[in-house]
């Protein structure tokens, strides 16, 4: 059996942000064994699983993201969009748009210090869109 | 209820190639509501969500990723097949082979801007193969 | 049809870790088609899939990874942990703990090279934990 549902996602800014909560809310009831699958409509931003306690690591995954995928490269092309745009395609395909978490005894069967993280890459992302996929 | 298929994709050059159509072609009639897993069959390219309208996005991401893993590093051991060869294995887990897509009545729920790649990291890869699992 | 397992992965020593074979132990008999996702309930590892046969290759992975994300960076400030804990994270957001593969005639239908990997990037992760959910 399959449930599929669309989550708008409020206006985040750039920046790694916890969102286990908000897909959660829009979930209920989850069935008591199942798979979900999250894929992220869009291509400059991501979602990933990271420690979901310290502020610190969202602020230090930016900060190492950067790193890998700096702004500011002369060898872009595609930069009509801006100097966050192309990084943000990077980044996007480094750390993808699907996501599939188990479900288990009706909960998202996460790690004790796992969380979902919405990865905005944008400065000015604007509301970003799920198509939540639950199969039971 | 599950299908299977193996899809067999067209040689293509090193770089990323969109493949969204081919896929959807060798998998019509898609289901009304479902999902679909990519996993290509090989540890030298990957599968990736990525802007589908400008082509320097596409040749952006080959530079982007050759500059994150580059060539010719004389710490590599596994040089044997070619100095594209152990660039191609990481760039691979990169990226990944499995990719998992919504299915929305009866089309590949992707956003506006998203298609799927082929990312070809050989210099010479050949045809690739991925086995496609659709859910409905 | 869902059928859902714990796997408790001996304890790893830091470093890529061929896995394909405690997966199947676990899970047979598979049936006959469908699809297995794997879910690594840490932050501080991954799940990723690459080249089986030459040992090489893991180690090239690791110093690649290590290159990618290196330790001692000053910009880091989540340390508490130790000088391995921020890069694993940046890692396993990379190379991702979720891994979705196709099972075919009662196989995982991985490629003849492909081999799935533990990445363990903590000096001392201890015994790491997978969700796995097996559809048919």
């Amino acid at each position: 059996m399959i449930r599929q549902y669309e989550i708008i996602l409020p206006r985040f800014s750039r920046g790694f942000h916890l969102i286990t909560e908000i897909i959660e809310k829009e979930l209920v009831p989850l069935p008591e064994t199942g798979m979900l699958n999250l894929f992220l409509r869009h291509t400059s931003a991501a979602l990933t699983i990271n420690e979901n306690a310290d502020p610190d690591v969202a602020r230090d995954m930016v900060y190492a993201i950067n790193k890998i995928v700096p702004e500011g490269d002369p060898g872009y092309i595609h930069t009509i969009e801006g100097p966050d745009d192309m990084p943000a395609h990077v980044k996007s395909s480094l750390l993808s748009v699907s996501l599939t978490v188990p479900v288990t005894r009706g909960r998202l069967n996460l790690g004790t210090w796992q969380g979902i993280y919405l990865c905005e890459f944008r400065n000015a992302g604007g509301a970003r869109k799920i198509t939540a996929t639950l199969f039971q």
